[in-house]
């Protein structure tokens, strides 16, 4: 392999498919970047066995050389060193050469550096998947679905199919679940896919949707999605983004979701974040985070309250949109409420509650595509 | 107390006395900051007994009215939780009211806290210094001074006197010094004061120095400093920073630092530190940071080079601006040396040597107060 390139690319491609290199991995090779050079381009691939990743930089982009190939080839470059120097070469092209036994040279500038390479044959191939599953959709409306669930997967790793999102494409509509026992975030779009295409059952770790979030494109270019028995394939563009699917069956969650409430209320979504940022400001010191929210008798406005023992007390009255149904007095852990108002972009959230033991349904005021639970905390007070 | 105040002066002056808490005293009153307040204007005091600082915000600035006063008094707020509340109230004014038992009313739009104060009784008194070691120096100088030698005091506890600044004050000059056995660094500049006035073995943490730096203002305003038996006070506008001076004798560095070279060099500052930077890069891994530098016979560049066992070798040739002397190979800890071009505000930088086995000296091309020692690193290759 002999090939010079320019250093923005290469650099940019690096940074992508370095998302998929662990630490922690026990595989040597894993710990390389396996980069392939033909005729057509180079193409970069790092794995940590969970995820994937492999980018292709084209020979030619517009009509404007990004790489000479002089000679084709392929070749394992240590990734922690080497995702750090190329952003710090200093001249806008690299000249990369692989000599014998894999040592690799590297010019740039002034500056050279030789390294010793791995053989690209012990890189692992990556899965081939069957395509009959396979839909698209707008990077945008991908990445907004995994913000809005992912944050509510599980970290507890004793139960691993809830460190993952729970997709399900049914009658041409695409749902994400997330839940951790304590809430749930789910959310559903219509797709633009034939109507017979479904699947059940599909868990993809949060962790991982996070990371592909990372590298999805800025632009609103279609993603394709390729359903397989035990891998998803994400392609855009010039990256291929491999997940594992997680093993075990996701548990029901649709009987928990209350059909009707009880009150109802619709609040200014920043003015309720405050508030309960706030409270949760005091409750923090006690451990707790638990933050209580009251109705007010003239239904115009609730009590968002806490307290420490050895601090004192927060009192905040929060005017509300609307309200009706019975008067109310509910504990929550306020983190949970603030992680869903983070994701919510509308102006208004809409909550309705069951009673002080029963879940909360917290939704952005326009979108019944997007579903919040949160379940109280149990209090005797 | 009873007093409405202006929220922005009082999360200012919060933020700037917060930084003497620590969250690891062992002393109740210490976790809290005094508040007093009196027609004048309000005072707050925060320590951990090493730093103390107190900030002033008079009830007037400039004809505008920044605190009502209704009834004076002074009360200790738990800090942590004052910190970050005030920043985070919904109103451009604050009420607090200190009623029973040191029990604090704060209001701020629809917000209302309760905390439970302290009895302002308990807290430590400030020191009183002595006024007749004064000095006045602009923030700017003071501030550059600071930063030119605080990175490198010793972070270990062992040899406490180390962990400090050695301040000395003769003939008008005011001299910084900081070693941590392996490097020194240190500045002189002439100060306007007496020239009567002088000071030996003031030792002042660099921790300290380095949180000082953050409060001192932007603009160039006086600092007056006042040095007494075992405090300075540091005082500039309306702030009061007082630092224990740390115990023990200073070692005399004076002797280890060369007063002729063998081999001379002058670089471009920018092109030197992405140089070593790089070169860095790969022995990181090999977590030595030793990088070399080899002088070329040509006397117009230099050699910066590292290697790995595992991974490989970078070597780079380094033009310089002048080059003289004998022909050098010398091993260095490379952090040490970023960290002087991290702080260089000159373009250039001249590096004088004696030898592979003896220290080097790095100056600003452009000024001679400035001085930096790095010891080399002993290879017999």
């Amino acid at each position: 392999m002999k090939i010079t390139i320019q250093k923005q690319q290469l650099n940019e491609s690096i940074q992508d498919v370095s998302k998929a290199i662990s630490s922690r991995t026990t595989i040597p090779i894993l710990t390389g970047i396996k980069i392939e050079a033909n005729s057509t381009g180079v193409t970069m691939t790092a794995s940590d066995t969970d995820i994937s990743i492999q980018a292709f930089i084209p020979a030619e982009i517009d009509g404007e050389r990004i790489i000479s190939i002089e000679r084709s080839g392929s070749v394992v470059v240590p990734a922690k060193f080497f995702v750090d120097i190329v952003r710090k070469l200093p001249a806008s092209d690299v000249h990369m050469e692989v000599g014998d036994q894999f040592k690799i040279v590297i010019q740039s500038g002034s500056t050279e550096i030789q390294l010793a390479g791995l053989d690209p044959e012990e890189y692992p191939l990556l899965p081939r998947l069957a395509e009959n599953q396979t839909l698209s959709m707008p990077s945008e409306v991908l990445r907004s679905m995994i913000r809005q669930v992912a944050f509510a997967v599980s970290t507890n790793e004793a139960t691993p199919v809830l460190t993952g999102v729970l997709w399900t494409l049914d009658s041409g509509k695409l749902k994400f679940v997330a839940t951790d026992r304590h809430r749930l975030s789910s959310i559903e779009r219509p797709i633009d896919c034939p109507p017979e295409l479904r699947f059940h059952n599909i868990v993809i770790s949060g962790k991982n949707l996070n990371e592909l979030g990372k590298i999805l494109p800025e632009q609103n270019t279609l993603i394709d999605i390729v359903v397989a028995d035990n891998q998803v394939l994400f392609r855009t563009g010039n990256i291929l983004f491999f997940s594992r699917i997680l093993d075990g069956t996701y548990p029901d969650t649709s009987k928990i979701i209350p059909q009707s409430y009880k009150t109802e209320a619709v609040f200014a979504a920043k003015p309720l974040a405050d508030a309960i940022d706030r409270a949760y400001l005091l409750s923090r010191e006690e451990k707790t985070n638990i933050v209580r929210l009251t109705t007010a008798e003239d239904e115009r406005s609730v009590e968002i309250s806490s307290s420490s023992s050895e601090l004192g007390r927060v009192t905040e009255q929060l005017p509300v949109e609307s309200l009706s149904g019975e008067p109310l007095k509910i504990s929550f852990n306020s983190k949970y409420i603030l992680d869903v108002l983070k994701v919510t972009e509308d102006d208004s959230i809409r909550i309705g509650f069951t009673g002080a033991m029963s879940p909360m349904i917290l939704r952005p005021a326009d979108d019944g595509g997007i579903l919040h639970l949160i379940l109280p905390y149990r209090t005797t007070t």
